[in-house]
C-alpha cells in the first residue's frame, strides 16, 4: 500500500473527516488528500468543497442535517459504522453520492456479544452473582442452550454472524429479514417464530419498515420465558412497551445494547428495571475496532482513488448493504 | 422397555440406593429388584446384601467410608455423577465390582456454561453490570473472543465437549491429557501452554496426578490477562493459591463451580474475592438432569440385567471413563 501511496498522489482530493476523536492512521493519506476535519458546526459550509466525506464520528447525525443544504456535494460518503440511519436523508438518497459502511468489522464481536448474553440468561450469571454478593450456595437448575430456538430479525452480516455463532451452540436459528428468500423468512412468519422462540435478537437496520417494530404487540405475541436482545438500533424497539411487558412478565428478560437516545440518561427508568440489562452500545467495540475501521477505510479510499469498484456499497433506498449471498 | 420390565423380573435383585432426594423413575423397576435406600449411616451394613449400589446422592462420600469393611459387596456400582473420585477407594479398585458413571449427561452443559463465562470475561459483563447499578454510561472495548488461546485440562468427554464449543466460538483450543496422545498435549507441554493461554480451563477428573494441580506455580505461569475456570473438581485447585494468585493479579479473574468444600462456607474468603465468580456446582445441572440420570440408569440396568456389557465403566485404576476416540 506504501507503493500505491507514492504512486497516486493527489492532492487536488478534499477528504471532509467528521470526528469527535481523530481517526487513526489516516496520516498515510498525506500528499494524496487535502484532509479537512470538521465538526457539527462547520459541516454544512465544508460539503460543498469536499469529495470525499468520512463519518467517524458515527452517533452524530449532523450529514443528514447537513446535506440538503446548498452547493456541491462529495462523491463519495463512508461511514465507520454498520448501520447508515444517522446519515441518510431522502437528498442523500436521490443523489448519485456513492455511500458505503464499515461492513466486516462488528459481525463477529456482535456475534459473540450475543451469544454470552444468551448463555448467561440460560445459565442464571446474574442470579449467580447476586447470591455470591449475599454467600450463598444455592444449587439451580438452569437451562441447555443446544436445543432452543432463536429469531434473530435481520438478515444483514451482523444477523448472518449471531445467527451462524447461535448455530455453533446448538440452537436452532431464524433468520427474518425484509423480504422471503431462501433461508431468510419474510414479515409474514414474524408473529409465529416469534411465538415459539427462547431468545429474539434484534439486528437489523434502522428502516422505515423496522422502525419500532419491536412495540407492545411483538412482545406480547413472544413467550413468558422468551429473553429479548437488541444490537441493532434502539429505534426498533418502543422502549415504552419493552419496559412494560418486562414489568408485567410478558417476556423472561432483555438485554439492551442500543437505545432511542444515546448515551441513555441517568434519569432514564431503563437502569433499573429487573430483567433488563443495559449496556453502552459497544457489543461490536473489541480492542483494535478504531485501527481496524481506520485500515478498512484507506482500503476502500486506494480503491476509489484508483477509480475501481468499491465494496460495502449502501443501498441507499433501503439503508443497508444489500446481502447476495 | 416395559415389555422388557415386563419379561425379565428378578426380584432376586437387591438395588441399594444412596440418595437424600429419592431419583425419579426408580419405580419402574417394581417386581425386578428389591429396593431399598441407604443413607450415610445405614451403608456400611447394607453393602454386604446388595446386588447393585446405585449412587444418587453424588456429593457423599459414604462409599468411600463404608467399601473397606467386612462381607461381601455389590457387583456393580452407578454413580449419577461424571467424576467418581467421591466413592473410589483401593479397595474397590481392587474389587471385581463394575463401577460405571453418568457419561453423557453433563458434557453439553458444562460446555455452555464454561463458553459462557469467557465471553462474559472477555465482554466484561460484570463491569458492564456494576456500571448499570451506578446509571453510568461508560463504553469500554472489549475483547474478542474468536483467535484467543485456551488450555482445557482434561481430555475426557466433558473437556472434549468444552474444547469442541470454545473451538466453534473461534478459540484455537489445546487439550491436555494425562499422556500424549494424537489431539491430546501430555503434561509436560503444561507449562507453556498455561504461558500463551488466555483462558485456562480445568475439566479433569480428580487423581493422584491432578489434585492440587493448580497451585502458585501453575498460576504463576499464566498470563496476567489469563482468566481460570474450574468446572472439573475443587481438589484441582490449590484454593488459597489461586486466593493470592488474583489479590496479587498474576491472573485476571477466575470463575469456580466446585470448591474444596462444597457446600462452600458462607465464612470462605473465595466469596468476596474480586475477579472470582463463585457458583454453586451447577454448571452440568439443566433442567431435566435429574431425570435424565434417572433414565440413563435404567437403560444401564436393562443391560445389566440382561448380561450385557455396560458403557460407561470406569476404569478404576485411572478414576475415569477411558476415552478411546
Amino acid at each position: 500500500m506504501t507503493d500505491a501511496h507514492k504512486v497516486r498522489e493527489d492532492p487536488e482530493v478534499t477528504l471532509l473527516v467528521l470526528d469527535a476523536d481523530p481517526p487513526p492512521r489516516l496520516g498515510s493519506l498525506t500528499g494524496r488528500a487535502r484532509i479537512v476535519h470538521g465538526d457539527e458546526s462547520s459541516l454544512a459550509s465544508q460539503l460543498p468543497h469536499a469529495d470525499v466525506l468520512l463519518v467517524w464520528d458515527f452517533l452524530s447525525d449532523a450529514v443528514r442535517r447537513a446535506w440538503p443544504g446548498e452547493g456541491a456535494r462529495p462523491r463519495w460518503v463512508h461511514t465507520a459504522s454498520a448501520g447508515v440511519d444517522h446519515l441518510m436523508c431522502p437528498e442523500l438518497a436521490a443523489s448519485r453520492t456513492l455511500v458505503t459502511n464499515a461492513r466486516g468489522i462488528f459481525e463477529t464481536p456482535i456475534a459473540e456479544y450475543v451469544a454470552g448474553l444468551v448463555i448467561a440468561a440460560a445459565k442464571d450469571f446474574n442470579g449467580t452473582n447476586e447470591l455470591q454478593r449475599q454467600r450463598r450456595w444455592r444449587h439451580r437448575e438452569t437451562r441447555r442452550v443446544a436445543g432452543t430456538r432463536a429469531v434473530v430479525v435481520g438478515s444483514g452480516p451482523i444477523g448472518r454472524a449471531v445467527a451462524g455463532t447461535l448455530t455453533a451452540l446448538g440452537v436452532s436459528v431464524a433468520l427474518t429479514g425484509r423480504t422471503e428468500r431462501p433461508g431468510v423468512h419474510g414479515p409474514a412468519d414474524l408473529p409465529a417464530l416469534l411465538a415459539g422462540a427462547d431468545w429474539v435478537v434484534a439486528a437489523a437496520p434502522l428502516t422505515d419498515a423496522t422502525r419500532g417494530m419491536f412495540d407492545a404487540r411483538a412482545f406480547d405475541a413472544m413467550r413468558s420465558d422468551a429473553y429479548f436482545v437488541n444490537v441493532g438500533r434502539g429505534q426498533l424497539v418502543v422502549e415504552a412497551d419493552l419496559l412494560a411487558a418486562l414489568s408485567r412478565r410478558w417476556i423472561a428478560g432483555a438485554a439492551l445494547d442500543v437505545f432511542e437516545q444515546e448515551p441513555l440518561p441517568p434519569e432514564s427508568p431503563l437502569w433499573d428495571v429487573p430483567g433488563l440489562t443495559v449496556s453502552p452500545h459497544m457489543s461490536g467495540d473489541v480492542v483494535g475496532w478504531r485501527d481496524a475501521l481506520g485500515a478498512q477505510f484507506l482500503d476502500l479510499y486506494d480503491l476509489w482513488a484508483a477509480g475501481k469498484p468499491l465494496p460495502n456499497v449502501v443501498d441507499k433506498n433501503v439503508g443497508y448493504v444489500p446481502t447476495h449471498d
